[in-house]
C-alpha cells in the first residue's frame, strides 16, 4: 500500500511553499498519497496547530507520515523532530506542535540533521519533506537522526477545581462556526457559566431555540459552547482564553 | 479502479474536521482516492452548496461517491441520506443539498442509521464517512439503510414570464470574480435589465470595453452578468436574489 | 506510474469550477494523480501566478502536467498554449503565466484548438483539462495543436545598477507572512535600504530581535525582507513594486 503523507502548515497555498513540498515528496516517493490537512493555520499559531494535530493524527491509518510546519523559529537553534508514536510518524519543528504524539508513553523522537544547502527559511522543503521521503521509501526511523533528549511538550491547560466545587476552565479554540471549544473534558452534564450567563449542557443544538446559546459535548469530547444557527463567539463575546465555569450537577 | 470519494463541506480546513473525515475514509477504504471539492461553502449555506453540487456531481466518473456536509440540523431529527443516481452516490443530510441528484427520475434514496456512539455534532465523521467507506468496500446500496420516503428537494427558482413577454428572473449566486449567475437558462440572445441598465447578451467578455457590463451564457448554461476586468456585483449593486429581467429579442 | 496533473488557478473552490476540472481530468484519465497547487491566486493576477509557477514547476517529477488558469482574456483571441519544457508539460492561456517554462532554451510551445461547444468563459474545463487528459493518455505533444510562433513571455524585472554602484530593485511579492520578496538575486551579503532604513542581510530570522527587520536570502534565492515574528509589509510599509536599494558590501 502506498504510504500516506499529510501536510499541515500555516503557509496558505498561493505562495507556492506547499506545492514545493508536494513536488519534493512526489519526486522522492512517487507512490505516496499526499493529503492536505490544512494550510490555513493562522501564521505562526503553534497552539492552534497543536490542537488540530491532536484531533487528526490518529484518525489516519497506521504507517501515516504527518508533516507539520508551523515554525516561527525556522533557521534558529530549535531542533527538527521526527516522532514515532502509535504506529504513525510525525515530522516538524521542536516547538510543541507535535506534542499530542509525544504524550504517548511509547513515543520515540529523534532530531533530524539539516542537510547541507538547506534554506534557512524553509525547512519544510529542505528538512521535513526529505525526512518524510526517507520514511516513505522504507528507511528506518532510527537512521534518520539522533535521539531527541527532551522535546518540547505543550499541553492543553487543565481546568482547576474551585473551593466551591466548580471547574474553572477556558475556551481553547473558536472554530469556523463560532463554536467555542473548552478544556472541560469528560463531562456529559452540568451547567456552564460564561459572560454572566448560565447555559445547560445538552445533547444537540436542536434542544434550544434558534439564536439561543447551548453547551454540549463536542466531537472530540470537550464541552463546547454554541449558539443555534449563530456564532457563540460573537453572541457571548468569547475568545481563546475566555473563562468558562462548569457546575457539574451530577458531580 | 480505486473508488473516488469527494468532499464538499462548509468546514474550512483549519479546525481539522475535514482531516478527521479523510482519516476515517482512508482507514476504512485505503485504496480510495479522496478528492476535495470545496470546504469554503459559507457556514450553513445550504443553497450555495446545492448549486455547487449541481455543477459538479455528474462531471465525475460513474461510481464516484460524493459526500456533502452542510448541515445546520446535525443532531436533530433530520434524516441522513444516501442517494444512488446516474451511477453515482451522494451522501449527506436531508436538507436539500443533494437535490440535483434526487431530480433524476431513476434516483433512489435511503435513510442512513446513526451508528451507536456517534457525536451529535459531527455526522460527517460518524455517519456520512462510514457510509462512503461501506460503498467503497463494495457493500450494496440497499443494505445501508431503509428507503427514504420523501427526501427534501430544493429547486432553483424558475423565472416568471410577465404579461409583457419578459422573463422575470434573479441572481442565484455571485461567484469569486463578482460574476452574477442568474436563473435564466436556455437563452442565447436578448437584453437583460438590471439596476436600471440594459445589457446585451454577448458571446464573450471581450466584446465590451474594460469596465463595461456584459451578459453572456455562463459555463453551466445560465445567463450571467459580468463586468470586463471588474466585479459586476459591485458595479451593478447585485447580490443573491437581485431581480434580472430578460427581454428575449428572438422570443 | 500514474501521471501527475497539477492545478493552479484563481478560481477559489466554492464555485465548483475547480471541481468540474477535476471531474473532467478523472473521467478522462482515471489513473492520474490530481494535485492542488493553489486556487487562491488573487482574481486575474497573472504576475502572482507567474511567480508561483516559477517556484514550483520543476519541483515536480519529470512527466508532470501543470495546468495554470489565471485567464482574464478567456473567450477573446488570446491563444491557449501547451508547453513542453524540461520534461514537464504546462497548459494555460498565452498571457505570460507559463513564462518560466518558456525561458528554457529547449522549450517548445503549441497552440491548442478550442473544441467545438466550448464555453467562452471556462477554457479550464473545456480546453485546458482535455489537453491534459490527452497528454496523460499518452497522446504526443505535437499532435495537440500547431506550433505557437511567439508566445508571450513575462520576466521578473531586473534590478538596475546605479551610478553609485548600488542595485536598484523592488519588491516583487508579499507572501502570507508579510515577508517581502525582492528581485535581488544572487547576493548573500550587503545592506538593503527600504523606507529610509538600512537593514543588513543576515542568515536567519533569529539573528535579530523580535519585532526587528531583517533581510536574508529567501528559499528561492531572492533577497527578502522580513520582520522577526512580525509583518514586514506593515512595519516597513512595503507593497509589490516598493523600491529596495542593495548596497553590496562585498561587490
Amino acid at each position: 500500500m502506498a504510504p500516506i503523507i499529510t501536510l499541515l502548515t500555516d503557509f496558505g497555498t498561493v505562495d507556492g511553499y506547499v506545492a514545493e513540498m508536494k513536488g519534493v515528496l512526489l519526486t522522492g516517493a512517487p507512490a505516496a498519497m499526499v493529503v492536505d490537512i490544512t494550510h490555513d493555520v493562522p501564521p505562526q499559531d503553534i497552539e492552534r496547530a497543536r490542537l488540530t494535530v491532536a484531533r487528526v493524527w490518529r484518525r489516519f491509518p497506521a504507517g501515516t507520515i504527518h508533516i507539520v510546519v508551523v515554525d516561527p523559529g525556522v533557521g534558529s537553534e530549535r531542533a527538527a523532530l521526527c516522532v514515532a508514536s502509535d504506529d504513525r510518524f510525525l515530522i516538524g519543528p521542536d516547538n510543541g506542535v507535535l506534542s499530542p504524539s509525544l504524550l504517548i508513553p511509547s513515543a520515540r523522537a529523534i532530531e533530524l540533521p539539516t542537510p547541507a544547502g538547506s534554506s534557512s527559511t524553509f525547512h519544510g522543503r529542505d528538512v521535513f519533506a526529505p525526512a518524510a521521503v526517507a520514511l516513505a521509501r522504507g528507511e528506518s526511523f532510527e537512521t534518520l537522526g539522533v535521539p531527541a533528549m527532551s522535546p518540547i511538550v505543550r499541553r492543553t491547560p487543565e481546568p482547576i477545581r474551585t473551593t466551591r466545587g466548580e471547574l474553572d476552565g477556558e475556551v481553547i479554540l473558536v472554530d469556523r462556526f463560532g463554536n467555542c471549544v473548552t478544556n472541560l473534558f469528560g463531562f456529559r452534564a452540568g451547567t456552564v457559566t460564561v459572560d454572566g450567563r448560565e447555559i445547560r449542557v445538552r445533547h444537540t443544538y436542536a434542544e434550544v431555540g434558534i439564536g439561543e446559546p447551548v453547551a454540549l459535548v463536542g466531537s472530540a469530547g470537550f464541552i463546547e459552547i454554541a449558539v443555534r444557527d449563530g456564532r457563540a463567539d460573537e453572541v457571548l463575546r468569547l475568545t481563546r482564553g475566555s473563562r468558562v465555569l462548569l457546575h457539574n450537577d451530577s458531580g
